[in-house]
This record gives structure tokens, sequence and C-alpha cells, in this order.
């Protein structure tokens, strides 16, 4: 078993790394405290005595030997971005697990057939650059980096010099491990309420649900709030408004295998005595199912032009972000069962209720995902909380199914 | 008459301060370019011969010395601040048509048994400081000066420290004059399609509206937009949304006495994967009718707390802005009229649409408003347009008003 006190205590270390304004973390991708906390990990991983790889995406890979200099590495990790008001331990448990894998390793002088990776993927929360997991994507083939660099956040500062600036572009070419993998595997925690509302230790994640961001962009015209009639407006807040039940309608039509929602709104001038002229939005559709998610993208865009036609406004829609739904790897799913099994630690199949850098390299190498609980389902919220025991758990399973995988 | 082409020369070169990024202005109070146009503003009145008073609120008042000592000043004004992208013209008009009054004055020779005045008041728009004619409200005895100090901006400076820092803080206090005007009149674009639809040259504005700004802010709890099930979403966007509806239905049912709309609204964490915790947003109410106002703020209050009791959200209420339907002076509204009778303009009654600061002044002196006609009733809008002849009929009448009351 892995060390539930080492784990918990550099996760906390960790978290004082950008820390937020209440309990949480704003460790936003390629800001000065994401460079941060790269190098602690770096400093960390090197003390276990790894050498660190690093691609020209940012994407960090901290590699112990295996025995067998011609077997493939197995990969194991996540991310340490944060969202803006996020926890502390959305995506930092599944590296942080992984560097605990390689401690206990060294405490024990266990060594492996396979070399073993672990991995900080670039970006995965997609806020300051959509789409998330960008830096998995690139490396899996889905984007081209250039594209991915040509990324502006909301200042216009692209992904490419920011990536430059914090001085984390590395000179191995991006995704050329891709096809030299021989497994990867990814703690994260749930995000959702089941495992808790189930009184169960561990998530064997044999699916993750498919997602689709669609960019709507509102045009309507800037007038004075007081002396423009009302017959005369064309107030681009209110057609935001009446898509944004459109969209609650849309996903509770597909109850219960479906979500939607807006999680991001910018209104323009956003003056109190200015109608307002456009609103941007992003539209968060997902399910398990393809056909759910192609629905009801295209429903969104009839329904939000037939809204916007009535009410005389202009209406744009842009894709920036999805993906289908994913089957793990079968193999991969059964070595985290198993492992769970053989530890005594309760556990049931889940289904991945959010994105992960896992989905994008399931395309790459067979992989699979272990969930451990967190405190009422909550995520993307400061408030963010699990126990030291859920966290040592998932990391025990993890270490179980990578050891076994890499060859004791 | 009035000099249409200097009248219209100073317009444009007062636009050049600030310039917005579609043709219109960017120059709001208390920022650097509000600094630059004030300076201007300033020359100009030395250069006809004025002495420049500044209040503690930053309210100028170019002072044109009358024939008879002891005769109180008539007032005639509006502001130079501007919209986050608005207009050439909204208050513009006003201060440059009371400069090109003593403009003509100056050169026919021309001299009044009273003083005559031109002001410019400070933060008229309320974009950057909540409410709107801030500083004539605390002239009139409305607001204390302690209160708008504190106002803060969306970066949390203050008006006091903002208004300290680009220089423009006087000795004067604010009101000392308020008991010492014999009359104000304020020129302004009409910000509305009233006078174009009807082919009037000038409006004679007997009233204005009343208005009330509510600042809702709806809570939920951020979550994670993915794995958060529907049933267990306490979404402040969609509460938002809700509301926003209401808004427009609550407008429409007092159709055609009133008018209702949000022009602000803040979206927090603003992540595109993150459920909006909090929504703050600002709505908009306006009526000519006293109960009418009243009665869509009360049903705001009970209908949002509905729709957020109902979704699990909470919801609080605070009024930053607002003022009663105002009547003006009926001898400064018959010294509108008549001058645009003399002058042969064509003419009518109007109801201001949006508050101005001889909403505030009215309190203190006997006041009236000039209303010229704006294209397609567009304001607050970088496109806002007005022609020559609009601005300069307007002036006329402003200024034989003027004359007429400081008495030839
Ligand atoms: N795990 C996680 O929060 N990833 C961000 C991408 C998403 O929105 O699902
Ligand atoms: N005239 C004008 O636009 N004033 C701003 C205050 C208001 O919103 O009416």
């Amino acid at each position: 078993k892995i060390n539930a006190d080492r784990l918990w205590d550099s996760l906390m270390e960790m978290a004082k790394i950008g820390p937020g304004v209440a309990g949480g973390n704003n460790r936003q991708t390629l800001t000065d405290e994401d460079g941060e906390g790269r190098a602690l990990f770096q400093k960390w991983c090197e003390a276990v005595g790894c050498t660190m790889g690093l691609d020209s995406m940012g994407n960090m890979f901290a590699e112990l030997a295996g025995t067998d200099p011609d077997a493939l590495p197995v990969y194991v990790g996540s991310h340490l971005d944060t969202q803006p008001t996020g926890g502390k331990y959305d995506g930092v448990l599944g590296v942080l697990g992984g560097l605990e894998i390689l401690r206990t390793m060294k405490d024990l002088g266990i060594k492996t057939k396979h070399p073993i990776v672990v991995t900080n993927w670039t970006n995965e929360e997609g806020t300051r650059y959509a789409p998330a997991m960008l830096a998995s994507g690139v490396f899996a083939g889905v984007h081209t980096e250039e594209w991915a660099y040509a990324k502006e956040d909301a200042d216009g500062k692209t992904f490419g010099s920011e990536l430059d600036r914090i001085g984390w572009k590395g000179d191995e070419p991006v995704g050329a491990r891709k096809d030299k993998m021989h497994a990867f595997f990814e703690l994260h925690i749930e995000q959702g309420p089941i495992l808790e509302a189930e009184g169960k230790d561990i998530g064997v994640v044999t699916h993750g649900q498919g997602l689709s961001w669609t960019q709507v962009t509102v045009t309507g015209k800037d007038s004075h709030t007081g002396s423009t009639p009302m017959p005369m407006r064309k107030n681009a807040g209110l057609g935001m408004a009446r898509i944004l039940n459109k969209v609650d309608e849309i996903a509770w039509s597909h109850k219960p295998h479906a979500v939607g929602a807006a999680g991001h709104i910018d209104v323009y001038p956003n003056s109190r005595n200015v109608i307002p002229g456009k609103v941007v939005f992003t539209v968060d559709f997902r399910s398990p199912d393809l056909s759910v998610i192609e629905d009801m993208e295209a429903r969104l865009r009839v329904d939000a032009q037939a809204i916007c036609n009535e009410m005389g406004l202009g209406v744009e829609f842009e894709k920036v972000g999805g993906f289908d739904p994913v089957t793990f790897d079968e193999g991969c799913v059964s070595a985290v069962r198993a492992a769970a099994e053989r530890l005594g630690y309760s556990h049931m199949n889940l289904i991945s209720g959010a994105g992960h850098d896992a989905c994008w390299i399931n395309k790459c190498a067979p992989t699979a995902m272990v969930m451990c609980p967190c405190v009422d389902g909550l995520s993307h919220n400061e408030a963010e909380e699990i126990s030291k025991e859920w966290a040592s758990a998932g990391t025990d399973v993890l270490m179980h199914a990578v050891l076994e995988t890499a060859q004791i």
C-alpha cells in the first residue's frame, strides 16, 4: 500500500501554489502559478530518480526506468492545472498519485519490467483556452499543434506565447511517444455524487460520456434602456436568456442520459443602461450516447435560430470543443477491477461524467481510469473535498493496476 | 443664430479624445480621457473670457459675467463622459451647445443681465459608477458626497480616489450654488425615435420618465457541467435567464408606458465547464408613471424570489439607482417652446425616456430641456448619429431660451 500521509502532504503542498479565495485553487494553465506547480512536481520526480521529458505542448513525462530496455512504458497521470475557482484534487490527485507510486516503489525496492512514466498534461481544464484536454488531444493527434498554439485567452494572449513565456515548451515533438505506450492509467476524483451515495471506495471507469461545446454569439443592437421603445429593441441579452431556457429543456428531454448548461456568458457592452448588443456564451451538452449529443446539438441550433429570428436577432454557432463517448480498454479496466478486489476495496462500474485526458489517450494506448468519491459530488468549486482514506484507496488501486501491467 | 460649423467642429474635436472602436467614444468618467476632455473644454471656455469653477465632485462651472452683479446665474450644460461604447453627441452636445452660446454672444457683443454658467456634470452615464447622474445628484442634495466617493468601479477603484487621481477635485463645496441658480437648461439628443418619426426639429421636454435600477444577485452552487446530475444542479445562470424573461413580461404588461431590460450581467466563475454559482445583474425599469415603476419593482422581487425558491437558488436585491418621474418648470418649458416658435422650427412636446442631470437640477432651480432628433433613435451605441442641422437647430433654441431667461 502507498503512504497515505505522504500523498496527502504533497497534495496540501501543491495546493499552496495558486491558492483560491475560498480554500481551493486558482492555478490556471500557463500562468506563473502553473509554472511553479510544474517546478515542484519536477523536483519531486527527480528526487525519486526520474528523468523528465517535456514536449512542445508542455506535457511533462517523469520516467522511472524498467528492467527491460525494450519494454514500452506504462503511463500514469493527469493534470496540475485548475479551474479559476477550482478544488485541490481535480487532476492533482492523479498526478501526485502517480508520483506516490514511484515513491512507494523506491521505499519497497520494487522494480518493473516496463518503465513507468508519470505525466502532467497541459491545459486539461479548458477555461483559459478552450477546448478542455487540449494538450492530450494534440498528443493523440486529434488537434494540430498549430491550431492549439493559436488559441487565445480572454486577454488575447495565445497558448503558444504563454507556454513560451512560462518556460515550459519542450524540445520533444508532441505525440512522439504516442505509438510507444504500453498502457495509460488515470486516477481522478469522481466529480459526481454516485460513489459517495452508493458507499463505494472505488469507481471502475468503463466509459466516459461524450461532450459538445457550442459557442453561441447572439447579435442585437446596443441601444438605450430608457429611451428605446420596447417594440424597437434588439435585446441580445433576452435572446440569450431564452436560449438558456431551451438548453435546459433539451437536456431534460433526454433524462437521465444527458446534461446541458452554459457556464460561460459574456455580455457586451455590459453597461446598466445599454441594451446588450451582443452576448457570447458556450453551451455544454453531454451524454454517454453519441446520438443524444448529436440530437441536442442540432436542436440547439434550430431552436436558437428560431428564437433569434422571432426577436430580430442574429445568431452564429461555433463548435469550440467536443469528443465522442469513450469505451475504455477491457484489459486495463479489468486490471483496475482486479486490483480493487485484491485490496478489498468496495467498487462499482462508472461512466465518467467529465472529460479527462484519458479520453484522448484511449485513442493511442490501452487506457482505463480509477475514480474515488468526493464529498457531495462537488467539483469545479473551491469547496471540493475528499478524505485522505478515499485518496489513498484510489492510489492503492492505481498502483496495483499499474504494477501488474508493468510487470514486477 | 449660432455658428453651426463651429459647433460641429468642436463636437468632432472633442470626439478625438477617447475614441471608441467603431466610430464613437469611450470616454468614461474619471478616466485619463475624461481628464483630457475636461482640459479641452476649460481651454475653450477661458478663450471666451469665462472663469472656471470646480466643485468637490468635479462638476465644472464656466461663468460669463452678467451686467447686474446681484442677478443669479442662468445655468446651461450637460455632461462630457460617455458610455464604454458610446456616441459622440450624448451629453457632449449639451455642453458644447452651451459653449457655443457664449461664443455667439462674444461674436455679436451680446451681454445679459444674469451671468451665464456652462456646466459639465461628472459621471452622468453611470456605467463605471452607478447610479447615473451621480454628481448632479450630490449637487442637488439627493446623495451625500461621502456615499458617492465610496462608490467602486469593477476594479474596486473608488470614485473619490479616481477623481483625485485625474486632478479634477475642486475646492468649491458641492452644492454651494444650488440655492443661487436662476434657471437651468439642458440640450440633449433625444436618444429615442419620436422626433425623427414625426419629422420635428425640436422636442420641448415637459417631463422625464422615472427609473429604478435593482441589482439582483442570484446564488447557486458552482459545480461541474458534466458530472453533476441535472436534478442536483443549482444553476444561477438559468435562474438569471428565467428572471430576465420575467422582466420583459413585466415591462410589456404596462405597454406602452413602461420599459425594462438588463444591460449588465456578470457570471461567476464564468468558465465553460462550471455551472454558474453566482450571477449579478442590474434590472432597469422605467415609466413616466411612478405607480407603474413601483409595481414593476415589487413584481420583480416577488417573481424572482418565486423562481429562485423553485430552483433552490438564493436571491438578493439591492436598489442601486433610481429617480421619480419629473415635471419640468412651466416657465422654462414655455421659454423653450417660444424660442422654437420664434425661430420657425417645428416642435412637439416630449417625455424624456432617459435620465438627465436636468432631472436632479429640477429640484434646485426652474429647469427645462431641449431635444433634437437622432438617427433611428439610436444612442448608447457608437453608431449614434445626428445631423449638423439638428445640432444647430437645438442649439439655436437653447440659446434663445437662455438669453431670454438671462435678459439681454
Ligand atoms: N475532469 C474535468 O473536470 N475536466 C475538464 C473537462 C470537462 O469539462 O469535463
Ligand atoms: N442620457 C443618458 O443616457 N443618461 C444616462 C442615464 C440613463 O440611463 O438614463
